[in-house]
């Protein structure tokens, strides 16, 4: 059995006292256990600010653009290893453990591609320069600077990759050093990960720290040029928001939440076409993929009531050929959940939307598996449901169910109807518009947007293309308002806003346009 | 004796109960009453919300750039009204009334001007788009919608004009309503402003509302998609901030409060050059216009060793210029300050700082004033201190005294020693480094820009067209980080992302490009 490590102020430290067990989700077995007891926050912080800190903002974009190719080849040459280990600790499926892996060193090299077009500078400019005084000669600019504090990271379960990666990929481009911190129940796959970097030196010193468990009491040595960075609950969300040093030092916070995202059907989508195909083939991936466990996954499916039946019976068809089981094995295509924990929240998930819904595929009782314990393992199988009454059903927008289930909510087929039920979800990460009616699309864009950080707009011209509306994009922002945490990570130079600080320069025009030049 | 009354739910209300009294600040004497007892807040915010917003999202920007530059000459066109107000209850001298005033008549009217440039449309697009798929046609762009919610905004004492003003102007061209709430203690100016407004016919109904006086539980009340800007203490911002609704709902809430603010003198300029009497002439103005209310008030006065001296004899010769008294005279340069317990904090900041610096100018003994009852109003002559030793300070770091104060701080010449120093402050809304050497400029940019949201940069050459390091432009951005609050306003389009939701669109491009357009 492994046991994790935590790299701390430059080395590799065991936790101390009881450790907290790691399970293997297929078999509830344990594989491994790790804890940060012993570990000293402040001197992490101290680490990552001191040491970290100064060598990253020496580097010009172009230089941590370098860093970041380099930390996604090192991370890619060990894909295999890496998968194997997500399989065993995650629970993963093969193919879910690539979506992962891939979309961790995917996102990485298109961070490096982007930060080589900023260049050879230390200093980000900021739109155009405006005339300030009578003449242009006192002039205005701004620019972006890295904030001099540290990027806390606290991911979650699900992506121990990716998440580690986004995040890391984000900070270290605008020049700030990282501590991050797995979800303690999968958090072997992103010790590896760490490891890979540090023993390929691929980061300089400081400018990485991993915490494979609690964070202790790291918050209370949160200074005012530091960064939390959250993705996990909206309770837990809740908490670090309410930390009163992060309060007082003003500590930016960016949280990822709940989030009971929609799958927006249009009324001229015909049965059979390319768009209605696409819409039940991302239906049916956003409920499965790794297990329904992604912040992006589908929760609420709005269809116009007149097609309501047809669109059940396909997705129920479809969900009917999703085995569950063993995830190493090729044809099982959901996996069990990350831990037990989480198979229990989502069937009492599952019995509080039974409340306002009929569950029309699935249940909650243990499924039938391949080749697999299936009351050992943490199995739930898909299950879709479908509101009773549009009109009166709430647990359908204000619990997230984090498992392969979501509910169809027939509406009038009109946007405005449309849009007033997806905004019951008080703010969700996306929201997914299928139609090839550009009036319709539009409509929904003006009568969803406020509520959303994307909207993916699901078309017969795309649909050979798209990588389906949960894929989250290194080049779009991904966050949401509301209920969703009200965050804003990726999207190219949008995501590094976070970890800088916005300067307006003041001056004379002929020394500020020359400066960092 | 006026009373003030509260414009809420399209009509005005006075409030019920006991109602505050508002003082003259020269004599003592009580010139007007106000509150909110009775105003049902949840009403005041649905109106806003169901009212108010929807009316603002129909305009275009131009149609909301209309309404700013309608709104800028109405009050315009009461200027000498407001200023008799200003002098009345906010005892400003006529020319601190005029600098609050036509700074929010110019806000209004550049912001005016700057919607223009974005046209006929109700939706921003964000940089340009990206292409997602393997060919262009699988398509990203962003867009920026407005947030549907409620801007409430909570201004300080000081700039009772200038505060409503530059928050409304932009929350509105966004598209997004506002219930604006004066300092109670300076509430006329804003109360008569929003009566011109309303009278006027400016803004559509629900697009302005007021509350002369506490907020009472309308906190309570915000959800999801609204916004909060404070401008006052960070005592005050500390409490908005952990307030558990806000935190709850993802409310975003933006604070500008406490800043020491600093003016850095470059070890190349030489006394009596240009650049030098610029620094003098700006750091007596920063002390003394508003009698030092203002929290881009320089706090920090940081000046080579070698020149200390001579700094500080120049500036307690230019200080004993200017007179103390009743501010509606000419020759009377520092007014009162704005109510009795402002007065009696800076008096006992004062001591606090003399406890590690000396007081080489004024004092906290009720200085001699014209024309005016010096017991009676609410009076302090200038103070300038200076270090007894710059490594062993920090009250002169961390409290902020908001009244005609200022410290010097003697350092060594080079940018580092000083950027070390003015990072002390943790945080500040402006820094002003004056220099004609383009090194120590731009070092102290790399030194010091992460803990400002503004540097101005004084030097021979905009020597005779800055307005000073205190004037908030609104094409520069406003707020700082850590202590000042973490906040950021104006700056043309970036002040507007906090009243709007960034969007990431994904879809097919020829559907993408041609929308809103």
């Amino acid at each position: 059995m492994r046991t994790l490590e935590n790299y701390v102020c430059g080395a590799w430290k065991r936790g101390e006292g009881t450790l907290r067990k790691l399970h293997n989700p297929t078999t509830g077995e344990q594989c491994a256990e790790t804890g940060t007891g012993g570990v000293d926050m402040k001197a992490v912080m101290d680490h990552a600010r001191h040491v970290g800190g100064p060598a990253l903002r020496e580097m010009t974009f172009s230089a941590r653009a370098a860093l970041l190719m380099n930390a996604s080849k090192a991370i890619h040459a060990h894909r295999e290893a890496l998968i194997d280990l997500a399989v065993e600790n995650g629970g993963n499926t093969r193919k879910d453990a690539k979506f992962d892996l891939d979309g961790a060193t995917g996102t990485l090299a298109a961070y490096a591609r982007f930060g080589e077009t900023i260049g050879d500078t230390r200093v980000q400019f900021d739109g155009g320069g405006v005339q300030l005084g009578r003449t242009s000669r006192f002039w205005g600019e701004h620019v972006f600077v890295p904030r001099e504090g540290v990027a806390v990271h606290i991911n979650a379960f699900n992506f121990p990759a990716w998440g580690l990666a986004e995040k890391a990929a984000v900070a270290w481009l605008a020049g700030v050093p990282v501590v991050t911190k797995p979800a303690t129940a999968t958090a072997t796959v992103a010790e590896a990960m760490v490891r890979i970097l540090i023993d390929d030196g691929v980061v300089p010193e400081g400018a990485l720290q991993l915490l494979s468990g609690s964070a202790g009491d790291l918050l209370d040595h949160m200074e005012s040029q530091d960064i939390l960075a959250f993705t996990g609950s909206a309770a837990t969300g809740f908490m670090l928001r309410s930390h009163e040093n992060l309060l007082r030092k003003s500590v930016r916070v960016n949280i990822e939440a709940d989030s009971l995202n929609s799958a927006v059907l249009g009324p001229d989508v015909q049965p059979g076409s390319e768009t209605w195909n696409l819409f039940l083939r991302d239906v049916v991936t956003e409920m499965t993929q790794k297990a329904g466990q992604k912040c992006t996954a589908v929760r609420r499916i709005f269809v116009p009531e007149a097609i309501a039946d047809t669109v059940q019976e396909e997705l129920c068809a479809r969900l009917s050929d999703m085995a569950v089981g063993n995830p190493a094995l090729r044809e099982v295509r959901v996996s069990p959940l990350a831990s037990a924990a989480q198979r229990d929240d989502v069937r009492a998930g599952v019995e509080r939307l039974a409340a306002e819904a009929d569950i029309v595929f699935g249940s909650t009782d243990t499924p039938e598996v391949v080749d697999a314990d299936a009351t050992a393992g943490y199995f739930v199988g898909p299950v879709l449901l479908r509101a009773r009454d549009a009109a009166s059903c709430s647990a359908v927008h204000e619990h997230e169910v984090f498992g392969p289930v979501a509910t169809i909510v027939p509406v009038a087929g009109d946007a405005a109807s449309a849009a007033a039920e997806v905004r019951k979800g008080d703010g969700s990460l996306v929201a997914s518009v299928y139609s090839d009616d550009r009036e319709f699309i539009g409509a929904m864009i003006l009568g969803i947007g406020a509520w959303h950080g994307r909207l993916y707009l699901g078309s017969a011209r795309v649909a050979d293309q798209t990588l389906g509306s949960g894929a989250v994009l290194p080049a779009s922002v991904h966050g949401g308002p509301g209920r969703a945490g009200g965050g804003e990570e990726l999207g190219f130079e949008r995501g590094m806003r976070l970890y800088q600080q916005r300067v307006a320069l003041q001056g004379d025009r002929g020394i500020l346009q020359r400066l960092f030049k």
